[in-house]
């Protein structure tokens, strides 16, 4: 059960006028699954993306890198779910390859004007066969209006379909950006998370898109950690048609603003929608870390808090533990962190409670207060650091028996 | 249960001529339980000691690097359990002071010559005065004999006491090494576990003995994870009484190899101790890791397979899932990293099984070997990073319903 988010309804996911998106059952790893998603793009669309910084990444991550190089116009994404190609060395590559060429010429159009993508379990075969035998049940279903699906279709142990859209009025056109997601284990992103697509109906020029896509990455799926987890395949795409007639090419130009924030306020609800149905998560929690010296040692605090399955065990029995809160950003690794400044706060839904300061627990702090605020399924434990201007937020979940359960029975 | 582990008899852990050991019920955090234990030396002997790198380090850990630092001779150590005096602030500090200045006073030494160490619960105020009412009981139990009792006086959420003794003959004396340790969770050192003892009546001069403390524990409590939290409070303390008439002064001299070794090896025994009674731990992990650049970039893979919690998982499940491993070889970091020359190996007891290789799977390797060794209560990945020659071990545990299950319930 997620905590605090289900899915919206098909209807609440706008479509976006450029985008089609087709699903169909190639059996990859299950039978009567829809498996297999294509998302098709009208010429003249901008795409750009962050991928997984895993060493052992995946050959369609491979594949993405070098088409997004090439400069070639995106057509295609094609994504399967139950086998994640990656693990698969050159006979993982050459069946990515084998994808977007298939994929190329029943859409007519060249292999790298595709991207692929997969997600599933790590070095098993992709069973190329059968997936390249889907696609073109896939063309037949492309349809403006299967968002809802398309977030059900990459789901793998998700417990809900993630998707989320809005629509805001930007220099007097209406403009449409929604966006589906997936994942719920093996997430510690580190440029994206397991898979994330929005696409918006903006004109974007591929520069300006490039800077979006990783400031977008940097406030949302960058933010997240459910294990600490780094996975083979993270992807995160942003796709711009350009058909709503809004249209940017400079950072500066009036109405950016507005569809940045957009932008990425669709990338954060679907990035906090994968902690929100973390592997056995009962908790949301927000870690917003604020007077540090830089962005990254806020993080790397919030990090450490949202790592530690010693707070989230806590978390989990609504146990005010703020002993091992202390202890993760003691071992952040901040240098010269003077601990008589720190101060923490834990807080839910307006109801906040210091709990920390000067080295030791607020003078002020009771015990009922802490607990109280752990019982809330949507808890924020607020660090200033004492030190400097800057901060940084890191979303992550409890750690329950069922993370435990359902990663010991995953596969098996 | 811890795994393939037991305590020594009694009789095992021979006696450290120069060192004797006092017990006492102090009532720290639990009545009827001998939380209290005292280490009494002769004149004479030499201290060195490594602790944790946590920013919010323990008063006491504080105190002893201060003590240690002020040249004074060592002549005690004092442990008390329930409470880690940690996180709090100056109030914590200066009951820290008060054991030591009054320990010294009923010895007749100064306070600086006292070392005091706490383990427990982080935040809580330690009840100095119960703690010292019950120094004069250890002093009157004080006796050489007593490592046995104390071993078990140091636990927390240990299940099994922790101790390791041997005898070696070098240059015609009979030298002795004993030591004891405690430590299951929160367990990431990064200097020295939680707490680890470890005397010997060869004589080791100081420069010498902070040397050989150095390295210990860089070979045993700097290489174990169960969760990946570094304590507050983590101390590893060698004690060189001289009483054998064994004596050193530099690394060269004849037989200080042999001594090295023999310490060491406690120091290992103690410290793999400590993963075999990991929090809810089913199976010890030994990640050995070759052919790095340097030992940081072995010991950096080692920890990112040891830390995972997807890996420990199914390992718990006793899954071959090589896809979690490779992963977390992909994210640890390791700079230019060449998948294809990566290989791992699966083995137990003799039994080795090559895995992965050239970016996959190995072509030889079938499930059945994976899943006959993953049954196996004592595992080692090997792994070889096929780009230098250097090496690091790291030792690990699964991760179990119980581990949720003990820190969802620990303090409540």
């Amino acid at each position: 059960m997620p905590v605090n988010f289900a899915t919206p309804a098909a209807d609440a996911l706008y479509p976006v006028a450029g985008v089609r998106l087709g699903l169909a059952e190639a059996g990859i790893r299950k039978v009567d699954r829809r498996d297999l998603t294509l998302l098709s793009l009208d010429p003249g669309c901008t795409v750009a993306g962050v991928f997984t910084q895993n060493r052992f990444c995946a050959a369609p991550v491979q594949l993405c890198r070098s088409h997004l190089d090439s400069g070639s116009e995106i057509r295609a994404l094609v994504i399967n779910t139950g086998i994640a190609n990656a693990g698969t060395g050159g006979a993982g590559l050459a069946a990515a390859r084998q994808t977007c060429a298939a994929l190329g010429e029943l859409l007519g159009v060249a292999a790298d004007q595709v991207l692929p993508f997969s997600t599933g379990v790590i070095l098993e075969a992709l069973p190329v066969d059968r997936l390249i035998a889907g696609l073109p049940r896939c063309i037949d279903d492309l349809a403006a209006d299967h968002w809802h699906a398309a977030a059900h279709a990459i789901m793998t142990t998700d417990t809900v379909a993630k998707a989320a859209s809005r629509r805001v009025q930007i220099n007097g056109k209406r403009v449409t950006i929604t966006g589906i997601s997936k994942g719920a284990g093996m997430i510690r992103p580190n440029m994206a998370t397991m898979l994330g697509f929005v696409a918006t109906d903006a004109g974007i020029a591929e520069p300006l898109l490039r800077e979006l896509v990783r400031e977008a990455a940097d406030e949302s799926f960058n933010c997240i950690t459910v294990d600490g987890d780094t996975s083979t395949n993270d992807s995160f795409i942003v796709i711009a048609t350009g058909q709503s007639g809004a249209q940017f090419s400079d950072a500066q130009a009036p109405g950016y603003a507005a569809l940045r924030e957009a932008v990425i306020g669709v990338a954060l609800e679907l990035a906090q929608a994968i902690i929100r149905d973390g592997e056995g998560a009962t908790k949301f929690i927000t870690i917003a870390v604020e007077g540090g010296r830089d962005r990254a040692e806020c993080k790397r605090v919030g990090y450490a808090i949202g790592h530690s399955p010693l707070v989230k065990t806590a978390f989990f029995a609504s146990d005010p533990n703020l002993g091992r809160i202390l202890c993760a950003i003691g071992y952040a690794d901040i240098d010269a962190l003077d601990v008589d400044k720190v101060r923490v706060w834990l807080s839910s839904r307006g109801d906040e409670v210091l709990v920390a300061e000067k080295g030791g627990r607020a003078a002020s702090y009771r015990e009922e207060d802490g607990v109280r605020i752990m019982q809330s399924s949507e808890i924020t434990v607020r660090v200033d650091l004492g030190r400097g201007a800057a901060s940084g937020t890191v979303y992550s979940c409890d750690f329950s028996y069922d993370y435990v359960k359902i990663n010991a029975d995953y596969r098996s």
